[in-house]
């Protein structure tokens, strides 16, 4: 099967999984076309997208959230709304075999990398808004944040594992933790990444493995977080 | 007339000048309120009113500039969406007379503020998109900045006078221009501030007034730009 053919093949299941289709469908091609590609591409769409999202996780975040202030939201927001998640949730999407990308970011594994994911969620989110409108691309966006936005844990304030993991590594006045690739298998479009977690003079190290770099590391980061809470007293000065 | 009903009438007034009526005017009333007055504030909803004004503002300026780059359209939408302007179009509003301040800052000139003119600019935009909904609030949005899209000098990338006025002044190795309120007068809704641009060793000085400073030391730097423009030559190192 050519690379077209395989290409529109996923782009029909990108748009089942947004559930949105598009009825002027080059305006989706346009914003998974990256830079690399010609110069009709997703950089101005991307420009617009962003603003559609940032509104669409704070509006959610202000109604799921009526007492928390400004300040909290916006930690909050910035938690969601970064390269990292938009890059997964472009994994769980598949949308990196969706790309249009130049020979040379094609060869170097550009369809993997954070950042081009993260910009054609972004350019999709408005293709959405020129397609439709406004209220359509915030449906879309809605869908794709809801659970994340349901599963945040506020006793953490919103942060990651790594962060936390950092954080209760300072309080103890112990050193950073390592992150390391041990292993990377699987097809182009359906990677497994095996990270490890090492935290060095403490002699501790866990693994855990999945679909992008950044969920592996926030499971084994998880994991060294329980090991430190539990095995580790703090250091007073 | 007691300041409750000033401000009422006030209220009635910015409706009128923002082309929208409120059904709930409390919300309104919450977009003016500073959070000097009471927990019952705008924090909350400038939160939300800064993502429609970026989007608002990033949409106007994709479809009247189809040839620019994202990077381009960005650093417009940075001179355009700002404290500065927004407080300028606070004060073309009369929106200083219209908030509900603390007593500390009615008493230390709060009103004229710019950080609070514009924080109070912001909520009413989300406010308005929670009285009506989004495309309302977009409308009001536009309204405002149409003018000021219209007039933006591309020969200049959208930079203003007093960034001209540095950049023209660095480019010939010349000591910045100092800016000093001369006079100020008038009500204090109704201020008039005279500023003076003195350009120190090239014994240049100019004068101008307006209702904000800001506007009054952009006319200023204006003047200055004209005459460095002019008189003053390139000294190569």
């Amino acid at each position: 099967m050519s690379l077209s053919v395989q290409r529109n093949q996923e782009i029909e299941r990108l748009q089942k999984k947004l559930g949105y289709r598009f009825k002027r469908v080059e305006l989706l091609h346009k914003a998974l076309t990256h830079r690399s590609y010609g110069a009709k591409n997703n950089e101005r769409l991307e420009f617009i997208g962003d603003s559609i999202l940032n509104y669409t996780v704070a509006k959610m975040l202000f109604l799921t959230f009526p007492d928390m202030t400004e300040g909290e939201l916006s930690r909050l927001r910035a938690n969601l709304v970064n390269q990292d998640t938009l890059a997964d949730i472009a994994t769980e999407l598949n949308v990196g075999d969706c790309l249009f990308l130049g020979v040379g970011e094609l060869k170097s594994g550009g369809f993997r990398r954070p950042s081009i994911l993260a910009d054609a969620m972004e350019a999709m989110f408005a293709a959405v808004s020129f397609d439709a409108n406004f209220d359509e691309a915030e449906h879309v966006v809605t869908l794709l944040f809801q659970n994340r936005i349901r599963n945040i844990d506020l006793r953490n304030h919103g942060k990651d594992a790594k962060t936390l993991l950092q954080e209760a590594l300072q309080a103890r006045r112990l050193p950073l933790p390592k992150y390391r690739i041990e292993d990377q298998f699987g097809e182009a479009h359906e990677q497994t990444f095996v990270i490890v977690c090492d935290l060095g003079e403490l002699g501790f190290q866990c693994k855990a493995q999945a679909h992008s770099r950044r969920l592996a590391e926030q499971a084994a980061a998880k994991e060294a977080l329980n090991y430190v809470e539990k095995k580790c007293s703090f250091k007073r000065p």
